[in-house]
């Protein structure tokens, strides 16, 4: 993950920053002010918590020796208002850097969260982010990232399973099958040229009846098919769980139990259930707006302590906050790579 | 803005595209096929299409000569389902695009459609965007400038106000103001050290009282005080109405009739409407979770046209689909930078 | 219509009755009272006045002369609690009637309200009864009647349309398709077999695509194909306004426009409605169970004059209610069959 | 029940049929095709089944030596989608019945299970059917004896106690006792003529308040009055639990305990239900609409099985489905008779 | 009204006080302050002012010369939070009495704002107070005086017509009813032995059906009879429109057009609504819960001035509040009784 | 408690009497009938029974040797129509008391009941009575003294606390700290002046930061501080549970442990409830509006009895209502003051 511990400079530089924190910056260094202070952060609500490795690269690019930091490891749950972050250190090394702190941990652990509710209703049958294509490229691998901390299977695009440590998974698009023509054909074409490790999954619905389609590139590739995929429009009525079930039968009556039934399509935690109790699961299913549409969970950092005073503003409580789950940071080690 | 028109490397090789792009251009490639096709690209909602001109900038860089392609432009409202943005070309070009056309669409058109909202509701009272701190900073200036094309008048960081050709605002953060110890301090050294033409906002819910900070920072600053900027907690209750009412009159009874009053904190289209209601508007609203958190706008692409032959997946209607608002773009200036 | 004036045997004998009404004419004759006596019949909501005339045809049978009868006409809107039939005779006449009478009235009123509702809901595309297959057979012709008489412009079974002075229009069932196999095949065979008037409407669920078979039956028939049906099951989503959108472009694109398009399974007024809504109402609807499942509307039948004395039960009005849309009745003419 | 066995002409000509069965059947002949067909009939909704057994006399009527038909029993619950019927006989034999068969069965299925949420509801107080007057003559005797296999007690028509192998039920009519001018008079009169196993109950609600009436006919009439019935009209508010609670005290402390009380007007399930928890049950409900506006329970026949091969059309499952509760029906003992 | 001038000793002494405003009073006195305050008093919701002439009474007996008093008028409408009443005096004159005064103001004008909210309802119809059973006979003629000031047209206690300076009203009890058996010996009776002047009112639900026992009075009084009132009970399903509607024409067809209906039970605005809608107002409503158990408008004095300097609480804006409605009061000319 | 067994001369004239009972009395006597009745008191809903007390006084003035009274004791819970008072005498002794009778009962057991509500939301912590100022002064002390009744620990007027034997209890109002014009000098000199025994209880939220101004009373006053009064406004967000933790935490870390939290202000049992779930109660709870603006509880007095005859009007059921749990009184102890 060498990578990903590559903080941008324009984060490292404050552009992205909150300019308030700049203009800080500024006047206490005119006025010669640099305590050491005590910043907590913590959720407004309850999750998994995402984004944490991120901030301790940060951290450890940027914070002197003798800086401390504790934390809640990435994936955990976090409880509404628990505090999953505390640094000690001199101001000037990383007030600037709270709001690009907040962010790395607002937008990713949102996605976590999602993703683990879709995990959790999908009772064990695999679930593969599909979303990448909501959200602008830039964040696009770190929001499949925060997917697969959130419990899923595996992820669309190259750079988001790099960031995760595995291998992109893919099948074939409409547009694919759109320049062939004909379902079958993408398929066969699909198969003669694409190494052998990689899975063959035909998506059945865009010319023919679903079950029609299903049937002919089973017939065409044989056991080579490890699976169909159904991904009905909404002005088809979307796949049903009846769909699932039926080409289940389908298949296994032509003599096809071995392909599987991939099902995707504004697939969410509601639906997944809804499958679950209509007995008609599929083998995988594909989650986009789902997981990438989560709003983001705020996160607030507070300063508690300065130069050893305790302090708060209105509305919190001064001091620190006790937190038995918090884990004591070796920034020496994030910095090679060691989370 | 040159800046903006830099796609950025992950992009233009494909690391950031869903997977089966890179397979489908490796399979046609394979099989000797290269069509014109034509893709419309519609969202799914109504809203304010915002991120057209950074696709037109991706556009520009990979299409060939012949490439030809119909928009709306940046900022304009758009209908459910309407087609947006109209491709022809050779599908080896920018088929592999795909998934970053639609992201950088859906997540900016979705803040500056809520953006959109809160400004309408704010009728003509100035709003700015502080929600930098809910998202990655990878596309944090993203989520500013959307704003800022959603109506905002000003965002508070320096890339975000970069990408919109503006200045960043900002006022005082609570940081700051612990580390001082008390308000008056903190905005005496602020207005000791910053440039006259930053605008010298207090925060005046850190310690005490609102109204009572508020006098005293305005009997500190005099003249030299822009405004003061409510925060209130929600421990405390949030900022209601009847502070901003209050407050106004205590100004004007003590003499500070010039100050201004900044309202944020958990400020959304609902709560703008509230204050107006109540007759208590204030003179700014910071807007942050109301705009970071809007959902994307999810945008399809669809194949609609093989090589002159209309054709579309079952659901849709084959060939192109008639938009007489769409404009023709005229590639060779967005290289140039002109949109 | 002389069929409909054959009052059965099983009315007449009065062994429909409820039988507290043969006991009722059993203690008067004992007792030597038979006094004339006002009925007044009104409905306990809103609707669609039907059964009167069948009403009528019983009252002909078996009132004496000078029995005095006022009624509204079959088909008339009617307000609830409105009196739409009055009789004056003597009570042995046609008080052992009192539960058949009712029950013309309830049941088909119902019916022809539903009826009603559907057919203002189409704003004109015409709406044929299929609903006899949800009511017991010896009252499928009356809800076919009652259909009609609310404004439906056919229906399927030959007995109902023989009550209604129609022909019955059908289509061709699934079953037949499965019998051949193929819809392609059936339809030719339909096509070869019937009489040059029966219209060639082939119905493309069965086996394939809708689409995909609509082309396929209208190619095969061309010119002779009057319409397709959509009666896409609920396991496959139902027929949508965008399927009928969809096929109505297709159908076009490939030269086909005279094929209209039926649209049928699970429709009611509101999914009328919103197929208005979203234009694309097709050419014609088949309406089942919003039809044939509609509420009876109760009748109630009150004597309010005894041999010239008003009088009335507690909760009732004594003596005649006005009504000026009542029509006299001449049941001379009624005998011959006019209505 | 011979007279349940004697199956219609209209019935068996296919005049009640959908036309477009006949029309199939024309078309196979022409074809020359006749195959051996296996056809499932299922509800779409979970209910107490009815009108299975006037299904089998149709069926042993019409179809030929060989052909096999399996059933679950009249009265037997059945789950929604639950196959309750299989037919298995050459097409010809039966097709043309589909019609007839599932309205047989829709209609009285719906009465049936209408009837017995009243009877649970009831919890052991007997529910008599008085809904006659609500649906037309010529199905009035399948509503009540539908009610009965429900579960009710009795009902008010002979046609209907006939079906069901009971006796009518019946108390005295508002008409008579409005003739009489008199509760007591009128039960007097009845008293006098009817034969000594006819109950006397005497309805008082006519013209006095309930409970003053009940006093004079038991005082009048003594130890052979059966019991009175309250049917309150809504104008009046109803029969209330308290009025049967005050009428059973005041008739108990003037000494005429054994006087049942019969709660009748616009009982339904949910009412029974409030009488029961407000402690006042009554002795015997009267049920009318409850029953007799019960929706119809759509039924289905689907083609499973076409000359062996397992077939069905999209959105069902191909060939036989399991169920290990139907029961192989032996038609030749239904055609003496025997269910 | 001299009587309602005479405020209580036990408010005068402050016994009813809240104890801290006496303690306050002791401080203040024991550190020699007695500054000129301004307090404001204004309700917390709109509705009908009352009482505040009661508050007058008591200002004008403890304000000194020299206080300074301003008000709206008793049964004005009142904004939320409008000032309707402003004192400006030495503190220890009034302080005191701070409880007092909101008390006095809240809960008549929550009474006279249910009132008014009837008197709206019955438009035209008189409205009579017959609430006084279910407060305290301490205040019970406050609560009259007070339905009066919202519209009510009479009320039923002596004490509560003295304050508002009419005749109290009333018609029978059902206590005298069952002590005499019968209603129309009762109804006899009372007109025997009554002055002249006082309405002929019989109570009709006693003993028998409401119509027949109307029409029994009728008989028995004639042209005495001023009208009957209905009070049917809950349990009997209270008054219905259709009832009043039934026995407006029972009376009518019996020669008795001159006999009112008077309607209570439950009686409330939204009910007399009902009872206009269904075109059966009757000629009287009695109204008693509606009125009596209406919640106290809370209403706060906020001291907003001493010794010249505006002041104000955190939440309230310090100083004068303008109101053009408040009009100065004499308070010599309110000794004497002149409001 | 002398002073509550005296009843008004207003009660004992009949003043306050609805006047048909006046009446009735006079058409009584003029007749010549006295009879013995039984009357039964039931209330229309469950809840606290308050004020009985209050009608054993008044009936134990007036009634006659030999007069028989059953009743619930004061504070028990009653079921709805429960009878829970039970008066056997002439009918001259006490028919003109109903109205007052039921007024004392029904407005106080309406506040007790309310009382209880918040009591057991509480769980143990103290609840005061605060609401004297929303109700007439007439009625304030009798407000007091339910709430006592339903399990409030103290009130705040000399009167109510009377009533129940108790010291009135309270803090200092905004009025004297406004006077002041800084809360530690009113404080303090509340703390010069008042008798050791008062608590020393400031008020915190008039000019500052509830938790500064907390800090700075507690400095002043050190351990002779008892406790601080949140009273926060709506336009400040009222008391939030958070502010309450806030300040126990900011008392604790400053040295002031043993100083009380008193909330007040807009508390309800659902908001006691709240501060519970967030682990925030305080010390104590001032309640106003809650318990003051309960409704009255609607209690019916029914003749049931009338010389020895069991008779009730329509509704209702004839005779003496069987209730062990009433207990016989005896009104000579009453006399004496027991109960």
């Amino acid at each position: 993950m060498a990578r990903q511990s590559g903080i941008s400079e324009a984060v490292l530089s404050g552009h992205t920053a909150d300019i308030y924190f700049s203009r800080t910056q500024a006047v206490l260094r005119a006025e010669g002010l640099d305590p050491v202070v005590t910043m907590e952060i913590f959720p407004n609500d309850a999750g998994i918590l995402c984004g944490v490795n991120e901030v301790l690269d940060l951290l450890a690019a940027v914070l002197p020796t003798g800086g401390e930091v504790w934390a809640l490891p990435e994936g955990e749950t976090m409880a509404a208002r628990e505090v999953v972050l505390r640094i000690t250190a001199p101001y000037s090394a990383f007030g600037l850097y709270e709001t690009a702190m907040l962010g790395m941990l607002s937008q990713t652990s949102g996605w976590a969260t999602a993703a683990r509710a879709c995990v959790e209703a999908a009772e064990g049958i695999p679930v593969i982010s599909f979303g990448g294509r909501h959200v602008h490229p830039h964040v696009s691998a770190r929001l499949e990232y925060a997917a697969i901390v959130g419990g899923c299977a595996g992820c669309a695009t190259p750079a988001g399973a790099e960031l995760a440590g595995l291998q992109a998974i893919g099948t074939i698009p409409h547009a694919m099958i759109l320049i062939f023509g004909d379902t079958v054909e993408a398929t066969l074409a699909f198969d003669r040229h694409m190494p052998a490790e990689v899975r063959r999954v035909a998506l059945v619905d865009t010319f023919k009846d679903e079950c029609e389609e299903s049937l002919r590139v089973a017939e065409a590739l044989g056991r080579r098919l490890w699976g169909v995929r159904l991904d009905t429009p909404p002005e088809r009525g979307r796949v049903t769980p009846d769909l699932v079930k039926e080409l289940r039968v389908r298949l296994d009556q032509a003599g096809y139990p071995w392909v599987k039934i991939i099902v995707s399509g504004g697939v969410d935690a509601a639906r997944i259930r809804l499958f679950h109790e209509q007995e008609a699961p599929g083998d995988l299913f594909g989650v986009g707006s789902a997981i990438s549409s989560a709003r983001p969970i705020d996160f607030t950092g507070d300063v508690k302590i300065v130069d050893g005073q305790p302090i708060a503003k209105r509305g919190r409580i001064p001091g620190m906050t006790e937190n038995p789950r918090l884990r004591r940071v070796d920034l020496s080690e994030v910095k090679q790579g060691i989370h």
